[in-house]
């Protein structure tokens, strides 16, 4: 795909790095702005990627390098999905082509692409920790840099985010935190933090004018103020900007986050105050590209489109995704079962939850970015004879292993974990991967696992899964599955068996019996397993439960084959592979078996096709380590299938 | 023991359960209020437990099932070890002798105990969380019930308690969430929270009486409200009392949580009213006994002790404790490297810190009660060059599990992870027990996971993880180890190598090669095994490294014995023992193996080296398994005893 016409962006083309920008007469930065605006959405048009929100961080990302001396001074951007202008400026501009490509540029800040890249990003809420991090090392170190936290409003709501400010409002160090606030996250805004900074925009001229006036240009004597106080409670106006003041932060706000003539001069002055700062700007999400302010949430991360014309319906009807699968499970069950209740953080979208929330609003629960709350909600609800279902991707239940544990698990409380974005998720990358949660829950009592190998069988192990009376987690991959046809119905398959799919030898004819191979496959592997073995006449398990295992299938299989071979879409390292050998070794069962699954590296953004590929994990890769391993019993395999041939 | 003479406690004596309370006159709560205090420290002065927490709920809890009509109306405790009143009044007065010890009473809620436990609880600030999913629960179903969370302060600065209190300020439910402000958590209070409520506690009595008069007894119009506000400002008194409120609650107080004819009229106003309400109690640790009152840290949970006489100090020098061997390591360490921090969530006292926080002031950061946030601003300071040592629980890293992966794994940052309490830990049971760190470690890549088998060991291994250039966990149990002596210096143990501790036969006689047991022991089970292998004539070795695996040495070892025998004080699921499958079959060796460990289940508290024998996992019970496991090499090596003998 060739770049655009160096032409259309003649300002942008001048600046290889920050350190040009900043050479840049104040003038040329709003028509710099501009073109930078237009090079955004014509490179996300032509890649896909998130764009409602770098639209919205355009002049924000302009003003803080050009006020703040990167990548010396330390920039953490929350998320981190913003950050396609700050890329374009820090010298990536060229690669932008490639963003989350194979082998090209990251969707996300990353340490490893750019020295102006200070801390990776990905999940939210982390940049006031880390930034922070950042300025007391300067400070310890005795060097003369700023540490700034450019964090959203959905992404202020957690609670990590709220460690961060209890803790940084204490700490003498040169913070700037930069509350972007365009009243969005992916989902919309909940929660009581969410009112109150509605209510802070509200009273947003009068109190920005009072505020910049007050802490920033510091022209406000202490009679005036006392006056002013006076004069709001007079009118009504009481503006309660206090909350981030009463966490320590001189806070600044709120100000218009597209308006450079405010945003450089209030910049120019917080860089040289000291202590925790807090900046509050209010940005436009989808800014300048009028069909994405009017629907954000459609362009928060569209694929390719034609900026002419805008995004298109898909036309023709393609397979289901397991997350659509799961989002009319969902509303069948709750249909059928009103002790039902669905929970998400902030995911509606993404977990499916559209539907359920228009059919049953009053059963559905978005708590906002908060999934250790979301966790422990759900027990409490379990407490009360409610069937809780917590929708939530495998990578965030990272952020509530604890409250998997310690409230859910250790109260044998029946809550169903629909995991969504299990294994490789593509685009997204290493910190989206959904790689471990089979090693991570498989060690915690009282948790199952289930891994339907396609979507008809999700919706299956979701109903078995809802019909146990203890957690059971039900993980599935991002995308569409093997295009099976879901039955509507909503009989659960048993717990923890799986079943044999493929019992015949090659070409047809039985197998000897107690020889050969035999593939175990832990979810969707089992498509490219069976594959595998058509042309290796062994035999393949659908294993369906990574805990319970179906003892008395494995042991069945592992008694008739002279060799085994696990797939799971996950980490090896403890693995549903790892379960098995420790299942054989309990039965005093020696038996050759090879895992298979990803291994111990965090694995790159990319098509996940080519990535599974990479790995090994696709049909050929999958045939070529079994005959590594076991290179007499394939040998034998061929020898006799040119026999049936 | 004998239970104390009835005849002291007349009153108590009287209450089977809360109803016979509410049965009670106003006039008789203050007496059976001073009998609780009394039975409370005279129980832990018995049994040992905590002390200083439960003498300040006493009024509270007498309070709250006066009011509410429990079990019905659900109680959380947050934290839960201040709920000895609770227990004594909801019918295990008689139990309390069994406090925390096998069989007995459990130190924490439990639902498995009470119907009057509605949550359990230990770790720290769920309890919102649970009554919120309580509360609307109750409302979904149509019934009557109140939802109370109690909070103490520092539980409320986690994340997770901000994360459920922004979603219950927009909830229209009945919660009430009670803020037990005692200023106080395990160690002082730190952060901006913490700051705030001693902001609210100086305007404390001025605070309460308008508070209470405008609020709770709608007493106040709106013009007086105002014509008050005016006069505080005209006063300097500005109260900032709307942190709570600006998030959604009604709130009352300061109240004095000691004093019965406030709790009572204020809980019975607060109870019938409607959506979210906040209460603030100020209650004191330790209060009505003076010690602890003076220094509730060393009454916070004392062992046995004479309340006439108060703790003693400890007579003998014993061996030192882990923790005690890493504070010293992290001095030494600290004064040779600059670079070196320490940070702990709030567990100073605990994590051993006390002694590097008086040397080393400024790298020193206990960032409260807030695991997420401590383990990412680790990884914000060492992205600056700095040497980050994270001093956490096992128990507690499971907070803070995404930003290990997400922040520090990813980055591969040089973070130190010093996870004390790992394995069981006695007393505090189930909620608190070291056990699954080595599956959800292990799985992640960059990680490096230490297991010492001796408190010598583990200053070299925490020397060799400092050594490192990416993150290390290095694990300890809670307690001393064998005794050994500590050397002084900080040298770094080879990373991932083990040694052989025990390479003789029988009565040292040379093994016959290629024949025998050989036990591979990850962490402090070495010594059992040791004692073990004596009377088996098998191989010991000192595995050390659960990640990376001593291959080498492993791979040995399984050549020159007939079986092998995996021991680690762990999840056995996805363990250490796991690790040594996958590496065995990934070499395709076949060799039966024996994985010790714990086995999938939560385990009660009580005596850890009764607890450890209960799973097998003593010097008899390792003996016993491999006896059946392998009972013809053990005759084997019993008869060939018998020859040497």
């Amino acid at each position: 795909m060739p770049t655009a016409h160096p032409s259309s962006y003649p300002l942008l083309q001048s600046i290889g790095e920050p350190a040009d920008l900043r050479r840049l007469p104040r003038g040329e930065l709003k028509p710099l702005a501009d073109e930078l605006r237009n090079f955004v959405l014509e490179s996300v048009s032509r890649t896909g990627g998130h764009l409602s929100s770098n639209l919205g961080t355009v002049e924000l990302t302009v003003a803080l390098h050009y006020v703040f001396n990167t990548p010396e001074d330390r920039l953490v951007w929350d998320v981190g999905h913003q950050t396609y202008p700050h890329k374009i400026l820090t010298g990536r501009r060229e690669r932008m082509a490639t963003l989350r490509q194979l082998g090209g540029l990251s969707g996300f800040p990353m340490r490893a692409e750019s020295p102006f890249d200070a801390f990776g990003t990905a999940h939210s809420s982390t940049s006031i920790s880390a930034a922070l991090g950042m300025a007391l090392a300067a400070k310890q170190k005795g060097e003369d840099r700023r540490a700034v936290a450019i964090i959203g409003d959905g992404a202020m709501s957690a609670g990590m985010a709220f460690e961060a400010l209890n803790n940084a409002g204490v700490s003498d160090c040169n913070l700037l935190v930069i509350l972007n606030d365009n009243d969005m996250s992916i989902s919309p805004p909940v929660g009581a933090l969410n009112r109150y900074l509605a209510q802070l925009m509200s009273g947003h001229f009068y109190a920005a004018a009072k505020n910049v006036g007050k802490q920033v240009l510091k022209a406000a004597p202490p009679l005036f103020e006392l006056a002013k106080r006076f004069e709001q409670h007079a009118k009504g106006m009481v503006v309660p900007a206090t909350l981030f003041e009463q966490f320590g932060f001189n806070y600044i706000g709120p100000i218009d986050g597209h308006d450079l003539d405010s945003l450089i001069p209030t910049l120019e002055n917080l860089r040289d105050l000291t202590g925790p700062q807090f900046l509050h700007v209010v940005t436009k999400k989808g800014r300048g590209y009028g069909r994405a302010e009017a629907d954000p949430v459609s362009y928060h991360g569209p694929g390719k489109f034609d900026p002419a014309v805008g995004l298109q319906k898909a036309t023709a009807a393609s397979a289901p995704t397991f997350t659509q699968v799961f989002g009319q499970w969902l509303c069948d069950m709750a249909a059928q079962d009103t002790r039902l209740v669905g929970i998400t953080p902030a995911m509606r979208e993404g977990s499916g939850l559209v539907e359920f929330e228009k059919r049953f609003p009053r059963r559905y629960y978005d708590v906002g970015i908060a999934e250790q709350h979301a966790v422990t909600f759900a027990a409490g609800l379990a407490c009360e004879g409610l069937k809780p279902v917590v929708a939530i991707y495998s990578t965030f239940l990272q952020r509530a292993y604890d409250q998997l544990i310690h409230d859910v698990a250790l109260q044998n409380l029946p809550v169903v974990f629909a995991l969504d974005r299990a294994g490789l998720v593509g685009a997204d990358g290493a910190t989206h991967a959904g790689a471990y949660d089979i090693p991570f829950l498989r060690c915690i009592p009282n948790m199952s696992i289930a891994c339907p190998s396609d979507e008809n069988q999700c919706r299956g192990l979701l109903s078995a899964a809802y019909a146990q009376n203890h957690p059971v987690a039900v993980r599935y991959p991002r995308g569409a599955g093997a295009g099976v046809a879901v039955q509507p119905g909503l009989e659960a398959l048993p717990f923890g068996k799986g079943e044999i799919r493929r019992a015949a030898g090659l070409g047809g004819k039985p197998r000897e019996p107690g020889k050969g191979i035999a593939l175990l496959a832990f979810g969707t592997l089992l498509h490219p397993a069976l594959a595998v073995a058509e042309k290796l006449g062994a035999t393949v398990a659908d294993m369906r439960w990574a805990k319970p295992l179906d003892l008395e299938l494995l042991l069945q299989v592992a008694a008739d084959h002279e060799a085994l071979v696990t797939l799971e879409d996950g980490a090896v390292m403890g693995g549903a592979g790892s379960a098995v050998l420790e299942a054989l070794q309990a039965a005093a069962i020696l038996k050759p078996v090879l895992q298979l699954g990803l291994p111990d590296r965090f694995i790159e953004h990319g098509d996940p096709v080519k990535l599974m590929a990479m790995q090994g994990l696709d049909a050929a890769g999958i045939e070529k380590s079994i005959q590594e391993r076991f290179p007499a019993l394939v040998e034998k395999a061929q020898a006799a299938l040119k026999l049936v041939a």
